[in-house]
């Protein structure tokens, strides 16, 4: 870590900080310049608070030069983390296809998306049960009973099955359920992180809507911490300026986690845009970039199929996008 | 609500969505243009949801004539909402000065903040006991201890005390705390806001770091659909490209969300820019824009002290910049 | 376009804005609900100022129903727009690739490195002569020299040269060039882009760094208004939160831009990431989701030749670059 | 300068960059860590492009100690600037109030506004003659004619006039104009800049919409770098996620850009909110917060008074605006 001090500082300050900084157990190297002093910690400087240092009126900036992350950091872990999910492998050359309704409706929907998706490739079942919403007024899910409608998909075709928590108390209901999701929104809810580092389900850890890469990497570090090392990070769109997509499919993240990172990288291309006839390219597209994984929105229920609509895809556009995606697999092998 | 359809939608489609709208109970008023046809819902449109039919492939675009919040709507509630929390009172002219450290370190340490912020005329005690942190390698806070330890700085000064929660389970230990703050991560933690709906306390609202004023009214709509009427709306800063402070205070947000709404709003001027020698100008700024309220960070410890520092005044800045404050709202009164 | 007035407008101030409004030449269609009232312009909106409606105190919600682009609208113009420079040609099924240094140096390295690209089979070369820099202390290019450089390297080669232009009064510098290319800080630089329009020098207009697509192909029609039609929009990458990259390449623009416009979409992904070896998945990733064309930086000068460096690839890594691409666009076909 | 250098860096790589770097006139000052190794550099940096440095694979981290600008830095000229402008005063204690129309659209209004900001306290007059548009189809000002009018507003009240250039072409139409205005989207139109440096007109430097505060102080840097020093900078809101106001004006740049710069510090809360009942809470708060200025919309044309409206303020508005102003300046004296 790299702190520069302004040369208005007193000598009395000064040597308190110094003072201080040895208390944390690291060695201080001083370099002065003329118009700022530069210290050079060396050693452990992960308890070492950033914030609290760069809010000092002596203190003009503050580095760290080393990755906040430790257990996710490839640095420490070269090799690439594989995530078994039932028959499933994600991560380390496998590729993962999740796929099934925005919100679980019925056993009736639920179970025929599950058979039509399997028969298209898809290797796990997406379905909502707890679902956030910014209303109060709007449907919140089915809940307890939407994840009961979820396991009885799997009984019936054997796809494993992921779908989201939204409170650390609810975790007795997802007993059976292969994956975790944790919702963009819920990134930085530290205590249900710390419940999840304490199972040893996979979980699916979406990058929120304003966060950046190494907040979500402080977060997969909160679940590996507490010794769940099982977690797929998933890049879902981030708020931007631009009004015609819902929000904005950030690809770069993808090469950019797996260099930062062993866990594998999945790409949400329905929630990113909102808008099914954005969901071929962008699969394609995140394929191409390196993912390990997608997780796409399809629905067979006729208030969407009303119109062709909304970020499902129908049965039938899955499929083709399913076989469109492998084919770009094949071409950037 | 506002619907636009592209011309190119076939007669089926377009029946087919005007008869699910109708299942909706609103009457659907229908106008054709050259490039396109409007239709005019009229009735309650809360339970349409805009983004679903934002993805319609047949929508060109839907809007929202109607704010979706209701129950914190000024409109439906014309006059000011005034939280009592023990002696103090918060919005309809009633301003508030809370005060205290960033978190709860020692008994000593709260209950000298805690005597010093009062004779300077601190109205409430704010110190954090649970802390959310980027880093599962941060310092957590003293957790129920530091609830323990408030409560003893309020047994001494007879302030009432405002501190944050995490998690709705560990809402059992807030049984005497007089305000439950939401911190920004949590505003849209919706299984929480409902949890503190089912309660009476005062709640602060912060809102979130990327997060619009609708969304932060959203919300406080999930409390106050509750049953909880008691809610003060914070500005604490929001995330934009600017590095030299740590958030950028949007002061804009005191009219408006007193426009929108009858809630009180406070303004956190400390941790919006994490630098202490920008509080005073900003706690100016905010009491002259209009704020029911200000919350201010104030240390007495000797770390903070070493250099004069961090986003904490000391004990007598702090006394500065509150009688500074007060000749402000003098001059706008 | 619908205006949403609130119920509290006096009878007058209603009747004055309905008389404003229908001398603008649309006729206005009132509807009237319980909360507020909503005007339906019909004709021409065009010359109607939405900025100045929202700043009206009696209006609620401007909401435009029609794009204000109209000559690079898709709806009005179905078909590709073809762009042919020299022997290139792109959009409608023809994939350009645009190669060279960031900055033109010396006659010996432009011409090397066009040779190079052309090889791999590059159809255009770049190369900055004029350098927007944000420090009046850093390089500014060779300028003039720099053009001159480029056409000998396009005579050595035959490819067409494509190079930024920064100031309308340059524009006499820019005869024998064949692309125009407008830098992302100069998307909204008005008087520029009508001098351009005047031209018939295809221009490849580049995405600002904080600009929506709406903005885009707005400045986009100041060109065409002109009477050029010959456009190339280019998505380089747009300012996020995001550290790691230093911009945030937003290939959802993509898909999105061909399906309002009719004009070819190049994509930039040197400059999108700053970062050499996220040049090729963000290459590839662009052509699968569906661009026209590409634009790398090559260099082959030992500064970045150093340690392999910066944002710019090797002859060899362009090389392998424009193989795998070539792949994908097969793949997609 | 410090740079981090990854620790998979070869010998020869390593040994390639010391050499480089110290063909700039910089000493290095070498540390190796277990992780990377660091170097920092001593001397001018201000010609080591960081740029160039953060692209290079074998560089994890460069960070600028010293800001980028020199002559506009308060650590090299720790006095205010004070602007001289006919009468009028800016900085250092004085306190200027711009005021006028949006537009200039007639001499009967242009001086009729400026008689009454005259009478209200204004110090300068402002009002656009060449208008920024989006739409090539909007109003684009009466141009070389606006500035006629604004000469006779000028004659008749004594109010030196500022208004806006749009390009640098245009420079012989400014002669008489008092101040030059640079817009939010030319803030980064370097040759614009440039030929202000070689002026020496006082120049108000709008910050762009996405634009930080080093990035505004560097364009300032242009302007003085070219011997120009009559610089004003303005803050008129930045582009966020918030769509109830149509920009948020950052407040925090105020003291933070007198801390960085001796610059005067004019705020314009019309444009950042484009809401005229917002004007007051904000010209309030941006007083209060230690601006050296104001720049205010006002008008007295039927259009606007129609509905008592848009951005600007009536002239009565204005006079209650400007009292209140006083009295927050007498406040926090």
């Amino acid at each position: 870590m790299i702190i520069a001090i302004k040369n208005s500082t007193s000598k009395e300050q000064f040597e308190n900080l110094i003072a201080w900084l040895e208390t944390r157990n690291v060695s201080v190297h001083i370099s002065k310049g003329e118009y700022q002093t530069v210290l050079g910690l060396i050693g452990d400087t992960r308890n070492i608070d950033v914030e609290l240092l760069e809010g000092l009126d002596i203190v003009q900036k503050v580095t760290r030069i080393t990755d906040p992350f430790k257990n996710v950091n490839r640095k420490f872990h070269p090799d690439d983390t594989i995530v078994s999910v039932g028959d499933a492998l994600v991560g380390g050359g496998n590729f993962a296809i999740i796929a099934g309704p925005c919100s679980v409706e019925s056993e009736e929907q639920i179970i025929a998306v599950a058979k039509s998706v399997k028969q298209s490739g898809a290797t796990m079942l997406r379905g909502g049960a707890f679902k956030p919403r910014t209303s109060p007024y709007d449907f919140q899910g089915l809940r307890a009973e939407g994840i009961e409608l979820l396991l009885e998909a799997k009984k019936e075709t054997g796809l494993p099955i992921v779908t989201e928590i939204m409170d650390a108390s609810h975790l007795h209901l997802f007993e059976e359920v292969d994956v975790i999701q944790v919702g963009a929104r819920n990134m930085q809810n530290f205590e249900l992180l710390k419940e999840l580092g304490r199972t040893k389900k996979p979980i699916l850890l979406k990058r929120g809507l304003a966060n950046t890469l190494k907040e979500l990497l402080m977060s997969a570090e909160y679940i590996i911490a507490g010794g769940n090392e099982n977690i797929m990070l998933c890049e879902r769109g981030i708020r931007t300026f631009e009004t015609y997509t819902r929000n904005t499919l950030d690809l770069s993240a993808v090469p950019m986690l797996k260099e930062l990172s062993h866990l594998p990288v999945v790409v949400d291309p329905s929630h990113a845009s909102g808008i099914s006839r954005l969901v071929k390219p962008m699969a394609l597209a995140a394929a191409a970039s390196g993912a390990d994984g997608l997780m796409i929105e399809v629905h067979n229920d006729p208030v969407h199929a009303l119109c062709d609509g909304a970020q499902s895809l129908t049965p039938e556009q899955f499929d083709d996008v399913a076989r469109c995606v492998n084919k770009v697999l094949e071409a950037i092998k």
